[in-house]
């Protein structure tokens, strides 16, 4: 399947942009950790296919698609994206592979116990080269010798500028940032 | 019950000041959102009942009690006091009332949809004139106002320093805060 002309006629320039970036982010961080770069491939230029749609379209495609959420995803427009970007590739683009379809679930949110490719679609997505925030630089660095480290940084980044919007922040996003941070501990 | 002189005899200098802070604060807090002021006595009393006990004596205790604690609990020693302090009262000091309990077994980490006894305690326990930290002013004004509003801003303090110190962040923390806030959101 043509990927890159699907994600073209989906996305506007700067989401396409985006999703090259993470592409190639995902591909070479697929590289350095032993992890399969077609998986990655695939779950990157997927990961944002719903975002172009607006929050009542999502509320009615999650619905007929029969994804069941929670409610901290279903009152977060910013978060929706996520597990229907997951149901589009199952069943418009046939992906059966699991570890493709977490990974597109999953990457806003992180969740607990993460598979290697959900970690590096979550990371991807944030450090690609056209990302620009306070930090991001070092979450690059960090990246590509611990992969651990590069996300609790990026978490703690996260819950952090959601504190300050005084916004809800997902029992996922902590759930992954507790496991991590447990095991990274005992690792370290 | 004289809890002041039980209290005496197990806290040292600085955390008897404290726990007599938390006392005269609870009790103003209850005066003023029309809270049990008695309740809120007993709880303020007995909330730092366990804190002395070292590590491995906690454990052993809450084992003796019959306590079952989540790994969030167990591993972190600075919570520990919180529900083995609940035990103390219950079972030492034959409190049966649910609301003191859960006051004392919720003051260090919060739970989702806190009780107002719960709320007051917790906040007490941060605000007493004794307490010192950037910030603390502004909670014990907002406290006095909005409860909730003061117990977000709390929240949010407690959360960034423990991702300051790359520290886990227990799930009944961030389960009070987004309870809160989403509440807090439609009353405003």
């Amino acid at each position: 399947m043509n990927y890159d002309e699907i994600i073209k006629n989906v996305l506007d320039e700067k989401r396409y942009v985006h999703t090259k970036g993470v592409v190639n982010t995902a591909i070479q961080l697929s590289d350095k950790y032993g992890s399969s770069k077609e998986k990655a491939l695939i779950a990157a230029y997927l990961h944002d296919y719903a975002k172009p749609l607006k929050y009542d379209e999502s509320l009615k495609l999650i619905e007929e698609f029969g994804i069941i959420l929670d409610d901290e995803t279903l009152e977060n427009p910013e978060l929706l994206h996520a597990p229907l970007g997951m149901a589009f590739a199952k069943y418009k683009f046939g992906i059966n592979d699991e570890e493709i379809l977490d990974a597109i679930r999953y990457h806003t949110t992180g969740k607990e116990n993460m598979a290697l490719l959900t970690k590096i679609i979550y990371l991807a997505d944030l450090i690609e080269p056209n990302r620009n925030f306070d930090g991001v630089d070092r979450i690059r660095k960090v990246a590509f010798k611990d992969l651990d480290q590069a996300l609790i940084i990026s978490m703690n980044n996260t819950i952090v500028y959601l504190i300050q919007k005084n916004s809800i922040i997902h029992s996922d996003t902590y759930k992954a940032r507790n496991y991590i941070i447990r095991n990274w501990n005992r690792g370290n």
